[in-house]
């Protein structure tokens, strides 16, 4: 299945959250509905264009939630949805609400493997993997989903399901 | 935001795999995209549809997977991803390919946290935690997200991803 494809400026910029920052303005968005196929002539020698977009968003929302997580609202809009461990949030507000009431002061997260995906709907599907240090807690393993979706222009986070891995190890 | 909402029959089949084989062949669906809500009075006592769906599908897939797994053809399509710990696949054949070709002769999964969401575009958002046990070998964790999508009145599975958690925890 291909998507319309569009002309579309080559995607040369090699830091994933200026990436980010420069998909997210662009105008027209589409490509081929493919997992391994190149999107584009003009970035034949890059990755596909929903792995820069998925990168660069993995890139900018830990960066921000581990520096300044209030300025993760940018992503979210009224009807975005957020699952924290079970429990449901929607709107910027709700979601805004949880995270800004996360009971720790300092946090890091370190990524251990990321996949992206189009979807049919020509948007972006992210699955992250990886670890989290909270205060003076134990390393924590964590893996969150983002479903990536581009409204008047611009990237935003329409879906976000979190959940820390303490429970799915075998003994 | 609200979708457009179709009269629809209450959905009271008490076990999820019938639930999933009902709703699969629903020719209308739709809901009002809301994480917490409930998407359709005539099922106020019921969880809500995406709910059900990705709950069914879920069960669905992982008996399938564990008892005859080259029944899991019936979920894909020609336009449907795998992401395999990293390894792209594309298509119901080249999906099944990897499927069935996995080395272990016995498999079974234990669903430790599920969580869905209805996305933007009326499809079902799922991202599955649990444990997997192939062969003699020793538990695993695991981590799988799908992407449910209403085609041609039959719900499908658009996007896969799955990653084993052998590498997200810290010592």
């Amino acid at each position: 299945m291909e998507r319309q494809q569009t002309q579309q400026p080559a995607v040369l910029i090699s830091q994933p959250e200026k990436r980010w920052a420069l998909l997210s303005q662009r105008a027209c968005f589409s490509f081929r509905f493919s997992c391994c196929g190149v999107s584009d002539p003009n970035v034949m020698a890059e990755k596909p264009v929903w792995e820069q977009i998925g990168e660069g968003f993995v890139q900018h929302y830990y960066q921000q939630f581990d520096t300044n997580r209030q300025n993760l609202a940018d992503i979210y809009t009224d009807s975005s949805c957020l699952t924290w461990e079970g429990e449901g949030f929607q709107g910027k507000n709700g979601i805004m609400g949880k995270i800004n009431s996360l009971p720790f002061k300092t946090i890091q997260h370190s990524i251990t493997a990321q996949d992206h995906q189009p979807t049919p709907d020509s948007c972006v599907l992210s699955m992250v993997v990886g670890q989290l240090k909270a205060d003076d807690d134990q390393v924590m393993g964590f893996h969150q989903m983002f479903l990536l979706k581009n409204i008047d222009s611009k990237w935003i986070c329409s879906n976000d399901v979190f959940r820390l891995a303490l429970h799915n190890f075998g003994h």
